[in-house]
């Protein structure tokens, strides 16, 4: 192992988020909330400060190769301290009154998954806001470039398939290359943002609220400035580009450049993409029929809530525009199976991911036809390949662990006396990064009841789920630490 | 395909299940309930003709080999056909209602799941009753050499691990010499049932109740004759030994057969034995643990009914020894994981079996050093063997159909108005062949409430998932019936 390297990538990281915090800073002076300004400051000075030193003392000695463990961990590392630096302020300024409440809004952020401890959100320093909705577009960059450019190379549970849908050059190795996919794929992800923030200001949503609300979509993580979610910003057109901007965030980064540079051709023979379209025009539609005349008067809007509920659960974002726990339990339990799903590999999303689910069901199919002919062969292809069996073989893996470690979290959450329905959709919104669940964490409740034990318990499996729970799982594994 | 063939076995099946009925029929004329002895009549005689007539008039021009295409079609269908006969004398008697009750509560029974749309059990005739608890016996019997001696022939699931288990002489084909398997497993079962029912008998119950239940509990099945279920026996003790044999009849009845025969090394190394121990065991000294104190007053009866519900959930069975539902919520949540879960390949239990969940997380270790070093070689052992990677696969490939399955019906179920957690857990509890879940179909609960469409979903749900999901699920696939 490495270990100075991964400290030195970590030290360059924990600089880059202090530069980064000079935004919600300067925020903070411009709305005259200067505790959390000097919050920002404090932070800021010490970890720019804490990141330089280690840089300086450490980059001399450190040989520049990073090997497969060097990876896991410095992935690991990462999230779990940004989430703690990110925290600092938050608790600093008193805007979150303890460090565990700190810590799994962070984490929250950063991981994209939207769940909150805030019980009142519009009661918050504006400057606050912008930090957290920051977190999340900040942990969607991450989550881009992991997704499509590291965790190939690690080869975590099946997603070896994403590295031929890469766009730019060839990644092989952890390499300088990285850093032109990188490139490439921030500039979409940068123009959709300002994209969607200057369409919900058409829509006659303020530039705070249109940026924060922005960064929140693209990541598919799921703050609201409004206490109300989606909902507080009275505009129905604003949903409606809102259910765009999530769909779009749960797509493909790699695709979304295949479309800008005008190869429509991959799109339309793209396995993930035709499922994730079908899954979302199927689901939303079976709602809204459900919806109609049961629960809505008009079509109308039967279908506009239909659309963006069905777009917050699958791409795991987790905004509200409706409490769908009033919902007929049809429509409930739709949105229930879209959270066993996600979003598209190489997005922001979360969850076990479209490409995954395809894949299965692709080999459930063929695992029939081997049944009837034992010694035939039979070729699973996504998007016109053939598929290795190894690569659906760890999908299948990573399936088990995915189920297996909903349930352990759920275990731990009832052990404080929760009911069967909270416990396990929390455990499911937070390890599929979605936010909300159903009973006590349903769209228009919060994670603020939950004992500190639950929510450090969840913070982590918010970034065990994030990171596609192998990279995180690995680490702690007796076998990882032998050389 | 040889369909001839197919039907001839199916037509002896009718004939075998015919003469079964003659139980039913005398102790219905024994106990003076001659409406029911003339439904029972009735139906004997119809299928016996049906079934002789069938098998005069195809035996001649039959040839003889069964493919792996018949071997589908017949278990399938065989099951289907002994839940629609068994159904008849229920409806003809005015026992049961409708036919669709009738028809889910035989399937029920065949599926040894043990949900049952009886309101009041004790209302029955009690011949109704024996028939009742003669179908889940007889299920069981079809189950275990099903599973020990047909399946692992199929490849169905990674049951391929359970051939170099069977005792007796080592099957190939589907052959006579799966009758000499049969034999020796038929004679555990009938052994511990008598067992059973003798110690039941000591223990104050009455010949009728003993039998019933011991047919109920080898089976893994869960009808009781008392409408508070095993409770209703009023006996601490009779508790305990049912605990003990359901405990017994989830164990791989190749597992009893070496037991018999003094080899007990295998015992001890039997990964499958070994995890289905330690789960009983932790799981109930958890539940024992959350209701001291507070929910009964002595550890004992903790102990009592921690150690009954863990062994009724997790062998499959289903009886009732307390209303789980009341209990505190972790105790809960483990029931719910243990759902997951099953009984042991080779047993009459259902569910997903330990033997594959032992396999998946061994997997989810090994994976971890794939991923540590790629080009390494990991061997997944399993009770001391070396298993190949295409059973692994076909084990993932299972888990994924399994969940799948449970989201589908769970909607299914949903659209007629269930709430998330009964939808849910009526899907796990049929799929899974449990019987009860939570929710509306709590162990206090019944199925009756459904619609009609439900049931005969539910019904089917219940041979899918008895049948290990592929069996079924492959018949109604377009490329079986290509030539």
């Amino acid at each position: 192992m490495n270990l100075l390297s991964v400290v030195r990538v970590i030290s360059v990281l924990i600089i880059v988020l202090s530069v980064f915090m000079i935004i919600p800073a300067c925020t903070a002076v411009y709305y005259g909330e200067y505790n959390v300004a000097i919050a920002f400051l404090k932070t800021i000075v010490f970890f720019a400060a804490v990141g330089g030193i280690l840089y300086k003392f450490i980059s001399n000695r450190v040989k520049p190769n990073l090997g497969i463990k060097d990876g896991f961990l410095l992935v690991t590392l990462s999230w779990i301290a940004i989430s703690f630096i990110g925290a600092i302020p938050f608790y600093l300024s008193g805007e979150i009154k303890t460090f565990t409440d700190a810590f799994f809004e962070t984490a929250s952020g950063f991981t994209t998954t939207g769940a909150t401890i805030l019980e009142d959100i519009e009661g918050m320093a504006k400057s606050a806001l912008l930090w957290r909705a920051l977190t999340h577009w900040l942990g969607g960059m991450g989550i881009v470039v992991l997704t499509v450019a590291i965790l190939p190379i690690l080869g975590i549970g099946g997603l070896q398939l994403v590295k031929a849908e890469a766009p730019g050059p060839t990644v092989d190795k952890l390499s300088p290359r990285i850093a032109e996919t990188a490139k490439i794929l921030w500039s979409i992800y940068v123009g959709l943002t300002l994209l969607q923030t200057a369409l919900m200001m058409f829509g006659g949503v303020s530039f705070f609220d249109a940026i924060t609300h922005a960064f929140a979509t693209m990541a598919t993580g799921g703050f609201s400035t409004k206490n109300a979610s989606v909902t507080g910003l009275n505009s129905p057109f604003v949903e409606v580009v809102v259910t765009i901007f999530m769909f779009l965030a749960g797509v493909n980064f790699a695709l979304h450049f295949r479309f800008i540079t005008g190869r429509f051709k991959f799109l339309l023979k793209d396995s993930e993409l035709r499922a994730y379209v079908a899954i979302f025009v199927v689901s939303s539609l079976l709602i809204a029929a459900n919806l109609y005349d049961n629960y809505y008067p008009t079509l109308k809007e039967s279908l506009r809530h239909a659309f963006f509920q069905t777009a917050t659960i699958l791409t795991t974002t987790g905004f509200a525009s409706a409490d769908y726990e009033k919902w007929p339990y049809f429509s409930q339990v739709i949105l229930f199976a879209l959270m066993f799903v996600g979003g598209c590999t190489g997005s922001t999303g979360g969850g076990i991911k479209v490409l995954r689910i395809v894949t299965l069901l692709k080999q459930g199919l063929n695992e029939m036809k081997y049944l009837l002919h034992p010694r035939g062969v039979f070729i699973l292809k996504i998007s016109g390949n053939a598929i290795k069996k190894d690569i659906v073989y760890a999908i299948s893996g990573f399936f088990f662990l995915y189920i297996f470690t909903i349930l352990v979290v759920t275990l731990i959450v009832s052990f404080t006396g929760e009911d069967i329905l909270t416990s396990f959709t929390a455990a499911l919104a937070t390890v599929g990064n979605i936010g909300p669940g159903f009973g006590k964490v349903g769209p228009t409740e919060n994670y603020a009841f939950f004992t500190n034990f639950i929510k450090w318990v969840l913070s982590f499996a918010m970034i065990a789920g994030r990171l596609e729970i192998y990279t995180f799982l690995v680490i702690f594994f007796p076998y990882f630490w032998k050389k």
